[in-house]
């Protein structure tokens, strides 16, 4: 159940409704007006009660916190350099894994400059085969954090375990739960009870509905700073492209939550050269950002080499992207 | 096997090797200095024949006349009103079915002022149901031609079925196969045996080689006048969109074949407030146009009603799309 | 809406139902005391009306003559020398294609021994590409027909093209509707027209109610002569089996419709080595029967030869089915 | 690449290849008379050193150790109460949660009555949404354990967070891998480096490579004590069944690898109703056992109610695998 107050609520008038749903046992979570009760789908209040009530909304999601009707305006995440959500579209940009203390600060310096204000790259690597490289570990963290820095930028990279969560809190803005850990509950719990940023990226086969019921583990904690990434579901179709491009779950997320939503077009095709089309198409989509990676050189890369964009690809790519959101500036919903 | 000829082949040079290729009971098909030998991948010329070609690819893909290897130019298809296939976006309005000589007049006007050239509506429909709606038939296509051209627009309809193809021939600029019947390999060679162009619909679970394989049916029987359409294919996840829109298949299309690629947004989320977005990522994307469903009431539409774009919306969107091709227009490959 | 009539509904009464309806422009179909009205979700009888009435189920599927609810006990297809949804298990076997006199003659000897009364071959077949062997046409359906004439057996073969129905009725028992024809809904209606019974094949991303709503168009022309088969499913996972075999769709369909269904290993799979295990399930599943492809040079046959079971296999393969059966002769429902 | 060694090659031999690999920084597996060498494809042997050697495989799979060529015996896991990967089928049933201390002990009975020799009961669960019932924690694994031991049986139930491997090692001879973990990489470590067999869980859209893939996660850390569950797949079909049930891979399965691979019905299908003929499909197929929900009532179910079993159902099921099984024990591969 939502309900959403008059204007005029007091502060004391919410609490109360507060602990009398708290000593039903049911959890409360607040949003300015908004009030949204788990697990109650009716009740029968009191004249006095009902007097402060604008609205009821019975039948809420599951994934209530996410949900508009609980919170109707766009989020907006802050960061050092960077905010995702507003009319600004935020590039993140970087290499799959970190590599090298050198080649992590050359990759920033072309992120930048295709306008990039968020560095990514791996430290902890989910690789497929055990026997693949796994990532450089604290090692990576540092160089990733240190050639943000020297750029002015922000850092985004992924924690794939729970006992990871306060040694990569240290050294990023925005932690990432990959596409293989987006069920990984114990995970999203952890990263829930910071206050740290979470970009969650949609499972291979997550519906929309399991998208948001994941990022709801981890506003459950406390932690509503979330950003949605789109980027390819697994389909029958992956002769072409790694993965199926779902650019259209741009518009349903954001009829559904308020959570940004940005698009990583190179997991969704897995191909270079496929890669600035489908960056084309998320934008025009109406997508509050993206995720790219870039190599200076892809057929040596240390992961993920046949989607990594070169300098000069990226370069043109961010211009067109620019471009497109100019164009767009003055749409209106 | 593809061979290509030096530019000073002659004419009876090239006759020759189509010749000796028949006589070894070979189909041949010949695109400029093209040819294509269909089941022959390897071949011992004599030095005589050798100095004549500039290049042969041995290992070729079965849709050889759909292939950029074969014909390495975009193929432009033309028609009264319009081309397809060049710079200019172009764009197929019109409600799913012809339900009135009088509604399908008005919906021609509305499709012209958005800018659309080519006026679709379906007087033969393919229903999940056989108890469902079915159309007008020839009436319907009367209405459609009628009210095309009082607007000075092409038509495209639908063919369900060989026995139709010289009806719906009378009638059409554009002979359209549905998603359904993408592999009725018997219709496809029936509008193959024609001239008039036809869009080809990829099916609900097609990949891009079976669709360029069912192109090559048509192409086999002499008619290469080609358009393709993604329209979303079949995914695990269709509560909020209808399909899947595969966006990224029409890069992947425009490196393997040479025939112009469009979109329809309509089929491919099924819900009216999503087209508009999913518009805008096929024409970023680089579509040569799209196709959609527009109604005045919608609620009333005989056939696909939740799609149906209104009026308002759909001259919203089709002026962003213009300002998307024309932000698009200085792009370079 | 389905109306059960009481037992002792005079025909004369069901006759006045009908009627009105029909004033009504609604179709009805009978089946016993069982009258569905399509398109008919509520209506006020008369007292006298109502006093004939046993029960009303006012929802009902779009496929009502397949349901349950219109037709409650399962239905039966006799053949001269097969009947499909008894108790026995009906295999269905031979080559993919009719290659030639001698070599059908030689597989339906081996199809015959494995227990097989339907001998199955293509005359027309349905390939992916147009530069494939196509099918012997009508030669290949004398053939056929003569050789399951020499072994007692009765002959299935697919019909592609409603104007080939009439060619292929001459020589078969049982017409196929291929899978890529599920939806060719002109097809559909010209076999509805006959009696002669049809196998349809599920779409590779057909839904069971897309699948059943594709034999209502059979069912709406007359013919319920219908045996519905699941043959596999495009999903993401083809890397070892072609399609994957859906095999729990064999109890969904029995819960839903009362024709019979059967599996076809050979096509779900895709891979000789994994047919006989997919029968084995299939069997146990309760399918009413299968069909399955055999060859005795599977590396020369001219289509699907992968998936062809030698003589052997495919004997060791219909003894074990035999004998699952056996074991499940005595389980009630 | 794999070397199988010579009959009459000695340990020292052995040794002194594994000590040259790993001086080459390569990991090195042995199992028997085979050496898998990860990474390494190509190696000039000496003379003396090539005199040792059998036979040598250059391309082997990423899970190589999973895979028949390096381990080409069926392996079987040992439970003091069962054995996984022999002619005996092996059962495992309880309820979807361990719900009551009284709850699963007449649960255990149940199962036990129906030729289960492991329980199954899940204390911590992984859960869609953050509001649903989350599991009775170490309580339910104490109730679950005592109620193993009363009667007789083995104990399976997942570990969801690397960080409880410890706690669950504790209370069970099997640590069960859900689904939305398979490629939890940490969690997959974590419990390589117990020696607690592990039954891992096909993911959602995990392919059969995935699946292996994930299981080297685990015997890289030093655990083959691993069993594979095949529990349906996500697909365009979940309108009657919760997941598609991919009996084949129980096949392909068996061809790649030597764990035992059993059948999870219940998850697969998701309706109680479909669960015994999904059970049949899956014994006929060839598994070595199967994993079943069971509730005495499941409209009270904590979770998962719809799929799971009562008593009666549960018991004629089990008896019905039993006689299967006993037809196909005289089948010879």
């Amino acid at each position: 159940m939502i309900i959403t107050f008059k204007q005029t609520v007091t502060p004391e008038t919410q609490h109360a409704f507060q602990t009398k749903f708290n000593q039903l046992h049911k959890q409360v979570f607040i949003f300015g007006l908004h009030m949204a009760v788990v697990g109650l789908d009716h009740y029968s209040f009191s004249d006095q009660e009902a007097e402060a009530i604008d609205q009821i909304i019975a039948e809420t999601p599951s994934f209530v916190q996410a949900s508009r009707s609980f919170h109707p305006e766009d989020s907006v995440i802050q960061l050092p350099h960077s905010e995702i959500g507003t009319k600004t579209f935020t590039i993140m940009a970087g290499p799959c894994s970190v590599e090298s203390e050198d080649h992590i600060r050359r990759m920033a310096e072309v992120a930048r400059r295709g306008g990039a204000s968020i560095l990514r790259g791996g430290a902890f690597k989910p690789r497929t085969s055990p026997y693949s490289f796994q990532g450089l570990g604290e090692e990576g963290l540092r160089y990733l954090r240190k050639a943000a820095d020297e750029n002015g930028m922000d850092v985004i990279t992924e924690v794939m375990d729970e006992t990871h969560v306060p040694l990569v809190a240290e050294y990023t803005d925005v932690m990432q739960i990959g596409a293989r850990n987006m069920q990984n509950f114990s995970l999203l719990k952890a990263v829930g009870k910071t206050r740290i940023p979470v970009a969650l990226k949609r499972g291979m086969a997550a519906s929309i509905d399991d998208l948001l019921n994941a990022s709801e583990y981890i506003a459950s904690g406390g932690n509503t700073n979330i950003i949605l990434i789109e980027r390819g579901i697994r389909t029958f179709d992956h002769q072409y492209t790694r993965n199926t491009f779902d650019v259209a779950a741009v518009p349903v997320l954001q009829k559904l939550t308020h959570y940004p939503v940005i698009v990583d077009p190179s997991h969704a095709v897995g191909c270079w050269d496929l890669v600035a089309p489908a960056a084309y198409a998320g934008t025009a989509a109406g997508a509050s950002g993206m995720i790219v990676e870039i190599h200076d050189h892809p057929e040596k890369a240390m992961s993920d080499g046949p989607q990594a964009l070169k300098s000069d690809t990226y370069l043109t790519m961010t211009k067109r992207v620019a471009a497109l959101r100019q164009c767009m500036a003055t749409w209106e919903d």
